[in-house]
């Protein structure tokens, strides 16, 4: 109980036939208000899917009443007919909870480039607008479910209101935002504009610094809804501050479960001239496929650091650079520091510090390591 | 016979004991002229291998008598000593020949990070310089070889002048380079300029667009030598076609011989409004790993291409895009086109076309799919 968990919010899980498997494919989460204040984050990818070109018309005003999910086929590149199937979703939404389909937002995940059984979706809808609970939370989690092997949700309570979420995805996790949906709901009295730039404040430092497998996806959505029904308006800050711990809770949960993946990689780049220079830097390391088949190797190879260091317009100078794995400072000064033998890579969680050497700046980026499961989950998916 | 068909020019290779493997490991190419025209491209990595350091200074007149080149270790990060054992190679080399220090080009390649035995490396210089010889072209291509599983070797000739070229490299492949080393050598008479501007030419359109796996070397060197021996002036047209051509035929060997890799790719991006967009299209693709293990799946994934596309600044309409894979346009207008169970993937080379319908322009990346063995080979690399 998560998303369900903020008071004036019902939701259901419910299993359509759009999956092979057979399990839960589609879910619809309603703000029954008092307020419907919404904001969202979507891919930046230019070729968009369907239910993304339509989202982002749906939050230009700054509410939103319900979103509607589905997983089992991410209507992408799916053209005018896909387009249609979108806006079939909010219109049959609309008319089953009583509001306008500019209301509903939809998002889809799966495979791209194939059309959604819009009879399928249609009847699921249905049975998902006449299931919804005040506890449905966890099956409308469930029902969003692509490669994950576990469902993710989060919650933070305290002073009469709380913040939850539901989170799905585990493959092409970047750079802005991972291929995922989002759901994050509170019961905090929040205006339109207080929950935009709170939301980007959250998904900034959390979703935007998870790069798994350095592919952006054409799907990513992050959407936040605020019913006000707790009476509560808690300050700027503190809306932040919950949203950020939410949003950096089930982003720990994207990466702990990426498809593959033996090791969970945080790159902590330190004394950087500028944040953005850190995160240049964090995200050049993150995409090597070199380190992070090293790391799946156990193998504390820094030398595949500094190599892709030396692709940023970062300011450092590359005879000053250090190197830390798992607090084992191996680079010191660009060259061998400690000896690799003291570096203990059998855990999953793996620790990287890169020291620049050239301010005050820092920022972590959180990667996963290249695996043969990766390559046979990648290789296989869609056959 | 390749690097020494051409006239003027005597090489070796002999075994050191860099090599855990006991194999050959020290090259020496010598230009005995009458010109010792030469010039040079180098990684544009900015934490540089020693190596690198120095030959980017013996460039600067545009000159150079002789290459010396070590496998078995990169003499990158290595510090102060690590430079003191490049400059005591090129010191050795010119006391052999009885040339300058500055005349001679040192290139290394192996592991990161780790201290190159200066002692072996020394014995194995003098071993070398005491065995060069007119037909040493063969011995010195084996010498330099790492991962490669065979030599590479390329030669075109005619009107009475030619262009021999040796690479190494199957691993660390791209962007702006390979992690690669390749000697060059003419007999044509050519001046400094001209030879620069030649050999960038060539560059540009073969190594530059050679990007295996995303990963940019730190040891990186291109090296054209020109003795001037066929006593042959071939205009700059002339040049730059024969020194591309052969730079095109190492590259597509580099290509062939990749780390792991089951499918050779060459994605082609036509129509575009500038060269620069259509290769960061092709480049972006290039990097996708997801696009790359499908491929090794042997799974036209077309979604996977545009999404990567949609991350790039080029100029194009998402509703637009067409895709082919090996001649089979399985996405039109950004949608599904022919059947994808036409696309028959089986063969070892791939062809991609991605129209992006917005000028005249085009470019070619060439990369390589993502597979176990990429993933068994680079884990277990260091260990």
């Amino acid at each position: 109980m998560t998303i369900t968990a903020a008071q004036g919010f019902r939701a259901a899980g419910v299993t359509a036939g759009l999956k092979p498997s057979g399990k839960s494919d589609v879910a619809l989460v309603v703000n029954d208000g008092p307020s419907d204040v919404a904001a969202a984050v979507f891919t930046t990818n230019r070729c968009k899917a369907n239910p993304v070109l339509w989202s982002e018309q749906v939050l230009e005003g700054g509410k939103a009443k319900a979103v509607v999910l589905n997983s089992g086929g991410a209507n992408c590149y799916t053209g005018p007919e896909g387009f249609q199937t979108t806006h079939a979703s909010a219109e049959l939404v609309a008319q089953k909870l009583g509001i306008g389909a500019i209301d509903v937002v939809v998002c889809s995940t799966g495979l791209i480039g194939e059309q959604l059984r819009s009879d399928k979706l249609m009847s699921g809808i249905t049975e998902a607008a006449a299931g919804l609970s005040g506890t449905g939370g966890l099956a409308a989690a469930e029902a969003i479910m692509t490669t994950d092997t576990r469902s993710k949700e989060a919650l933070r309570e305290g002073g009469g209101w709380c913040v939850g979420g539901m989170a799905k995805g585990a493959g092409m996790l970047a750079p802005a935002l991972a291929t995922m949906l989002v759901v994050v709901t509170t019961d905090a009295q929040v205006d339109s504009e207080t929950a935009d730039r709170a939301l980007r404040a959250a998904t900034r430092a959390t979703f935007d610094r998870l790069d798994s497998d350095g592919c952006m996806s054409t799907n990513d959505t992050v959407l936040l809804m605020c019913s006000g029904a707790s009476g509560v308006t808690p300050d700027e800050a503190e809306l932040t501050t919950r949203l950020t711990e939410v949003c950096h809770d089930l982003a720990q949960q994207l990466l702990g479960d990426a498809e593959g993946a033996d090791h969970d990689i945080a790159i902590e780049v330190v004394n950087a001239a500028t944040e953005d220079d850190a995160v240049e830097v964090g995200r050049s390391i993150a995409r090597s496929n070199l380190f992070k088949t090293a790391v799946f190797g156990k193998d504390p190879n820094w030398g595949r650091i500094l190599a892709s260091v030396g692709t940023t317009n970062a300011v450092f100078e590359p005879g000053a650079l250090d190197v830390a794995f798992n607090g084992v400072w191996i680079c010191r000064d660009g060259q061998p520091g400690e000896s690799r033998d003291k570096v203990d890579l059998t855990e999953r969680a793996v620790n990287v510090v890169v020291d620049l050497k050239a301010g005050t700046e820092k920022a972590t980026i959180w990667t996963n390591d290249l695996t043969h499961a990766y390559v046979h989950e990648n290789s296989a998916y869609s056959t």
